[in-house]
């Protein structure tokens, strides 16, 4: 099967965050048909180790499931396969399971991590799952992490806080709203003032990250004719990693100012913490030397801040384009899965 | 029983729009102990009528429903009934109770009506379902509608327009939100404009009707790292009874203009007819003048515009505040009951 063929059966499979049972069998079966890896399920997570004698051990991990769409419209054209998951990132996964099968013999130990529920708040993560069952499962030297990164090594990563914000009004009749006030158009202020946001851009170890806001949902309505007293807007913050949470939220709430009443309330709902690169690492120095490109900054949160917490120097690399991680229309392409299939090839030599 | 009392009791049951049955059984249970109501329960509907051989027949309706919201936390202090529903229209209902269980001598046959589900869409109204079972129960020379209306006459009503807004965007990846287009910002500039809004006044017939335009609900997002392409609101919008539906829905997409994309759709949810002052009829011209005050406009949409479309002359009164009709605080004063009982007894003389 080529890795086109991999890629499309894996986007076929319905694998929306907490529904990755069917595909986790699909890749835990795959795996346990070679005796050279031993093999472990741990919930909906597949762990897969080579168990030689070599003293460095690498990692290569890669998350199971993708957000909310239609596995049903993919496409294969030969070219490349586009729909739900293909770039972020089941090309990736059709590449890992490649390679782990491969049984050339290597002069490193190689543990291949399959995980769940990375794309919803980090508390669900697979891999937080792993390291408080099985931590022994993710010693190693180094790791990469196969988001998409187009081929490039992507180091760090920022952290991302989600924020509810509650905004409260006067609830009074839609024929006369003046004896009230409409929490739906304070948050037509609010909505407004994210939409005003410029990126904050910061420099680290000339690597250059951008932070984000975005609003990620809203809710609000009592009765058709009714002016409602209350909202909810979900923010997102993408943190560069020179700012903590605390700073961030200091930040945040500076930029709302006066759009907030003192009835409402701003609550931290999820914060996954940033990562610096780690680009010293003689191993990861070693992959970016692979890739023939200098690293970039990964400006989305990844689990590389994981492994960092972990102890586990990693980072990001792997095949797609990042810019289409989310988007209705992702595709990965056959030249992609070539490359990141060649650069980490060589890289576990 | 007093009147703070019998509107306490009301109150205290739960009859937001879709759950009257327990109201109306309470209301049909109290009218068939009088021997001189004929009493009719068409689902959550109740009718009683006089059945003497007066040649005029006045009629006298109100809802049973109200917004949502929490009957439990209300309060009698003998000088008013504060609570969900108080003011509209418990308060107005407890005073048709009284004069319908009255069997004082009178120079009118009288129709008393109760129906359930006028706080929601037009389509589900109680009102509508007695005129499509039993429109011979609805026959009238005139009607009052006990809607509040602080005791004085508010003649005719506003139309009412429910539009859904549905606006587009490009998803992704909150990390990088430049590669897509946020609905929900684009739902920030929409409220916005909504919010802006200055009401039209139109005079007629020597009584000023003044628009409105208010979002009454929203939602939006898909999960918590990803763009959302996609947002809702509706919008309710008065429209005085000069404009049909054609004409308001014009003006209303004119006004959004820049606000709306191509892609975008604006869909009528629901439209509730106009209704001029009909203070030409004399049994209507008798009611302002018993109230010793001038009629004005009723801004909100009420069912004079249903009886109007049965042919039948009706107009707004009934006891309570109409400032504080579908808020939280909304209460009922004993003397307002008083003034209301007194002139629609005389009325009904």
């Amino acid at each position: 099967m080529s890795r086109l063929d991999e890629t499309f059966a894996l986007v076929a499979i319905d694998s929306v965050s907490g529904n990755e049972s069917a595909i986790a069998s699909v890749v835990e079966s795959a795996l346990r048909q070679n005796p050279h890896l031993d093999v472990e399920r741990i919930g909906d997570n597949v762990v897969a180790r080579t168990t030689g004698l070599h003293r460095t051990r690498l990692l290569v991990a890669g998350h199971l499931d993708t957000v909310p769409g239609d596995p049903a419209t993919s496409t294969n054209d030969g070219d490349r396969v586009t729909g739900l998951g293909a770039c972020d990132m089941k090309g990736s996964l059709a590449v890992m399971l490649e390679l782990a099968r491969d049984q050339e013999p290597r002069p490193v130990e190689v543990t291949w991590v399959f995980y769940a529920r990375e794309e919803i708040a980090r508390a669900q993560s697979g891999l937080l799952e792993i390291g408080e069952l099985r931590p022994d499962l993710l010693q190693a030297d180094a790791a990469v992490l196969a988001e998409p990164t187009g081929g490039v090594v992507e180091a760090g990563c920022q952290g991302t806080l989600r924020v509810v914000v509650e905004m409260r009004g006067l609830r009074a009749h839609t024929a006369r709203p003046f004896t009230g006030v409409n929490a739906l158009h304070r948050l037509g202020e609010l909505l407004s003032r994210v939409a005003s946001y410029e990126p904050r851009v910061v420099e680290i170890d000339g690597v250059s990250y951008t932070e984000q806001l975005q609003a990620g949902a809203v809710e609000g309505g009592i009765a058709p004719n009714v002016v409602p007293d209350f909202a909810r807007c979900t923010l997102n913050h993408r943190v560069a990693p020179d700012r903590s949470r605390e700073e961030a939220m200091t930040w945040l709430v500076e930029f709302l100012g006066d759009v907030l009443d003192d009835g409402d309330n701003v609550d931290v709902a999820d914060w996954a913490p940033s990562c610096p690169p780690a680009l010293t690492n003689e191993r990861l120095g070693a992959l970016v030397a692979l890739t023939g490109r200098p690293a970039r900054a990964k400006v989305g949160w990844t689990d590389v801040a994981t492994f960092r917490e972990l102890g586990i120097a990693a980072t990001n690399f792997g095949a797609g384009d990042p810019l289409l991680a989310h988007r209705s229309d992702e595709f990965v392409a056959a030249g992609e899965l070539d490359q990141f299939a060649a650069v980490l090839r060589e890289w576990l030599r």
